[in-house]
């Protein structure tokens, strides 16, 4: 079953609540041997934490991760080690402002789990969202830095490529670029624009929508599982879970509908060693396996929904009202998404090599 | 483990390739009690099955399917009940055509699993593609038909929307016209005009993408299990695991990503009984759980990789060559998946609505 | 979920009730390039079936198998090979005798599921006992003829080793006497002794329980993965779930609990390459993970509840009555489960060992 | 997948290592709702926690739990209630002696997962055993008391039936007693006697195994899914799972071979709403759903491997050597798996109910 866990072989569970003592990941099936070290994984909390700019919530959270099982170092080991056993990594909640939550207590906001986690459940951890925000996605960067270490050889990077209307231009893209901006964007031009943008749109208290593109490349032929464990399909799942999210492809994605056959179908020639493709319209994958080519993924993450413009909605006791959700909001919650997409990637394919290896015996293709 | 399997409480596992004797479904965990007779699934299928129009495969199956166990009748019960036992569901294989395969037993076809398949698993079945082939979805269809005993009382219905670069006019939207052209399409302007296209293409040797639309009318508030349970990544799953798809989308989907939290966030009003919302941007998911709206997914299929014209390639021995793609393809594989897209609806949904049972002994929401 | 699915990455699914058209299972998981044949899996079949003696059934079934999916032969492979893809195995049932089941349909026989499936799911298919009838078994041994495949080089044997009172003395133990007689005995004296004690039991209209030992030989170090995904608690699940078992032991079993440390604890020495062990008590597990001795599991199945002594119970409206079951039953059902033994014993193994792989990239141990 | 995870719909994942900075569990799947304190966790850790007699290993660990998420408390709930998202319970461990390991470090312990544990995983964190201690168990503890609290109405109690050769007798059988002796012994008499011999056999360096005896009353009749997810076939893998444990029955269990059929069957009578059993030798099961009698489980746990006598062994580096495992080890590890018995049992009933209520609506039987 499938409700706070994520994956098969590879595979991590989450718990926690915005504000509540703390949140964390239980990473599971990680093989034995592997590098691991705090230092490795706050690398990647680091770049989704909040408060590091203008353009996302000004919570103040160090996020620093602690890990509590699964590594061992004795003097024979190269530095720490994964054992094998369960990878138990916890973040505590430092910055849960003491505010009066009785304005979203008794009001459902639009736009937000609000009105069905009480209609579910029968009653909900209103502070500040409970489990339905996206604070939980912290625990999904940490257990995508120890699949990092899974896959290690493959490079998994994203880049914010929409805002609102704006996107980027492929020309620009350059992936030195990411480290550079506040938006983790790999088009500069872009990115400039993006911050007059999103500071307008900030400043009318509103919010904004965005697009987000994750590469992954030097990931071997042969990863998925068809029919329904397809590494298309767990991508889909994946980024489908992340916080805000309405949409996901893969490759040409919606644009394969307006294409031809001729056009769309990826022509291979032969290498040195092993074939190649003279494009990359399927992102990667063909029939639910890996090809060999760059996985690519694009999903779009929905404005915020928390703004400080009143909307028409409900109190639990179904009456008219207004709401407006003060408090510490990103203006485009697509930006931090950035890191948790290429988590999600990573996580996706930890799993899929180590299902891969215990099918075939093999961690990629046959091989010519 | 998800290879062939997909669901949780409600859940089926299809087996069966193109050119085999028979191809089938098991599907397990639906309750005791529901009726079901082969002409119930047979009515689904018999929308899936190919050779209905020219613009599917002209391949002839009967695609008649048989009850081979978890259904009992005794004088007691009204008609055939199922048992709470795994539903056995086989659907020989009549037509497959003696041709000479040999073209593509050496070949790889682009666009195609071939590649993917060899490398992974060091062999193929190259009869028609094997495993690969679309012709697995007739054994979702078959699962959809008893999953849709499950939810009875929701509505679940699809139409193509998109063909190649020619959308319907959602103005003209009405499911009565679904049934009356061969594209299941709502927009019967938009019909008849792909009806011309489709023939240019296919004259042409060429094939073309689509969208389809499904939607989930009559769902109870409170299905789906966060985190990594969402009914929107369910479905997301569901639908990228159905050949050639590409893309997946819920409520406004991609264009979210344009959209500011004023306009995104469907706002509420005090019902009669419960409360209401004045949009569906959403598409009936908030926080991965139902909302009570119609749930609507959207889903892009690439265009048929098997086209009459040359595509360059590389033989199973790295060399480079050309290859044609004979035998009966659809020119839209698009319009055959509309049926099967609701029966990954009716899937999902059935699954969890079991899982929201289980977990709260209830149905839907709370109410008030 | 595991209704009607056993295993994680070599899994099998069963379908099929006593008394309708057919039963099968179908295999997912199954590493690509094995063979695999009919005949192979009929060899394992033909040791169930019923009607081989007089201790057995005189149900007259051929169990013919029919492998529908997952096996592909070209002119490349030698014979037929396992393509990666599921394997659909049939089993039509041919003498489903046309008896009256009224007697049956409104009484529910002690002993039996009758109560349990009525209560649970509303109705029941009471033909033979429908879906809890201990023909299901014969999917298992189709299931575990694959898996044998799966750990080629592992020796999977078995033998009854108690009848109602009399066990057998394990200085006569001869595996090659297993074959010579109708218990699948590997000690000729209790063999003869069983023979007449069962003629007895049977002429009396009674029924009797037995004890079954499975020995899997030449396991490698290393498989089975802590804590709940043991060998030893799979391996007791598959027994448990067996007709009519009611326990399960490995290695020293009970026996452990009056046994003290310095009895009970396998004593390790030096080997030419690896250690061994002085004794196997552990019965080849240790914190459940295979040690490279005889993994070892003995079962206890009760007594064929379906006897010709007329016993007390109720009718289906809560009335007392007496039943007599009649028709064809197994004196000692423990006999013919001695192949479904080795049969879930082979899947497990199987199961662990791809898991194994996945998780380490090896067969076995790391070696020195 | 299950490697550290137990249960479907109620299930939990436990991590920790006995030498680490804290052990805990994430319980996923609980309803919403449920009243849950601290204290009512606490009240069934302390029972199992070490050093409370002579009896058990002298290290001192408060086993004091934290729950760090999925229970809220707002003034309209009364207490603190479960929220239906994870809940995240952590114990630290407060008296990791900082013993020198090196002895074990480079010795596999005989009986113990030392050698299993190293070959497989390539590294081990020979602390105390690490992963493989029964220190793990206190997480199984902290689940079941809120598993409790599912199966509410539901009664589960432990007594400890056998240590070493000596069995109680059920003449003396009275529940009372189990709080009353240290060793959870429901024969007053019994327990008097062990104290004695546990006296003799700590003071020789050994240790002894023992046989604990769960039963469950008030269960539903209904619980439970065949074929494969068998109430009794995950009773078998959930107390199978426990450290040490080498043997699991259900009811009459191994004795049940020795019965005839007539003897064995639980014959039934008509009861004033509901029919009812004349005996239970089924232990409350009838193809592995429940009857409604009592749940009758009973385990047996090996000996404790620790020793202080000195064992034959091998080194890491397989050469020959003696081990004398000094530390604080309970000389009968079954007396503190009575209340991890309890905990398994209260785990695998919660996960049956949930599932139960999915597949059927109800929460138990049709009823008459």
């Amino acid at each position: 079953m499938s409700f706070n866990t994520f994956g098969h072989l590879f595979r991590f569970t989450t718990w926690g609540e915005s504000h509540g003592p703390a949140l964390g990941v239980v990473v599971d099936g990680c093989p034995a041997g592997l590098a691991l070290t705090e230092e490795m994984i706050q690398r990647d909390l680091d770049r989704r934490k909040p408060g590091q700019s203008k353009y996302t919530t000004q919570r103040r959270e160090a996020d620093a991760v602690k890990i509590l099982s699964g590594v061992f170092e004795d003097e024979r080991t190269d530095g720490p080690r994964t054992t094998g056993t369960p990878i138990s990594l916890m973040i505590e909640n430092i910055d849960q402002r003491s505010k009066d939550y009785s304005e979203i207590r008794d009001k459902y906001r639009p736009g937000h789990a609000d009105y069905t986690y009480h209609q579910k459940y029968g009653l909900r951890d209103y502070r500040g969202g409970g489990r339905s925000s996206a604070r939980e996605t912290a625990a999904r960067v940490a257990a995508g830095a120890v699949a990092r270490q899974v896959v290690d050889g493959v490079s998994i990077r994203a880049s914010l490529v929409q805002v609102g209307p704006h996107k980027i231009d492929y020309a620009n893209f350059d992936w030195d670029e990411v480290g550079k901006n506040p938006f983790f964007c790999a088009d500069p031009k872009a990115a400039a624009l993006w911050a007059d943008y999103l500071d307008d749109v900030r400043k009318q208290g509103n919010s904004v929508g965005a697009v987000i593109e994750v590469v992954a490349e030097n990931v071997p032929v042969g990863w998925g599982a068809p029919i329904y464990g397809k590494l298309s399909a767990d991508l889909a799942s994946a980024m489908m879970s992340i916080n805000a999210v309405k949409a996901v492809e893969i490759g040409a994605g919606f644009d394969a509908a307006e294409l031809t056959g001729i056009d769309n179908a990826d022509q291979m020639r032969a290498g040195a060693d092993t074939p190649y493709f003279l494009s990359n319209q399927a992102g990667g994958i063909l029939g639910g396996i890996s090809n060999g080519d760059p996985v690519v993924v694009r999903f779009a993450v929905k404005p915020t929904s928390s703004i400080l413009t009143p909307r028409q909605t409900v109190t639990t006791s179904n009456e008219d009202t207004d709401v407006v959700t003060k408090g510490r909001h990103d203006p485009c919650v697509g930006i931090r998404a950035v890191p948790v997409g290429e988590a999600m990637m990573a996580c996706v394919l930890a799993d899929h090599k180590l299902r891969h290896r215990g099918q075939t015996g093999r961690d990629g293709a046959i091989g010519y």
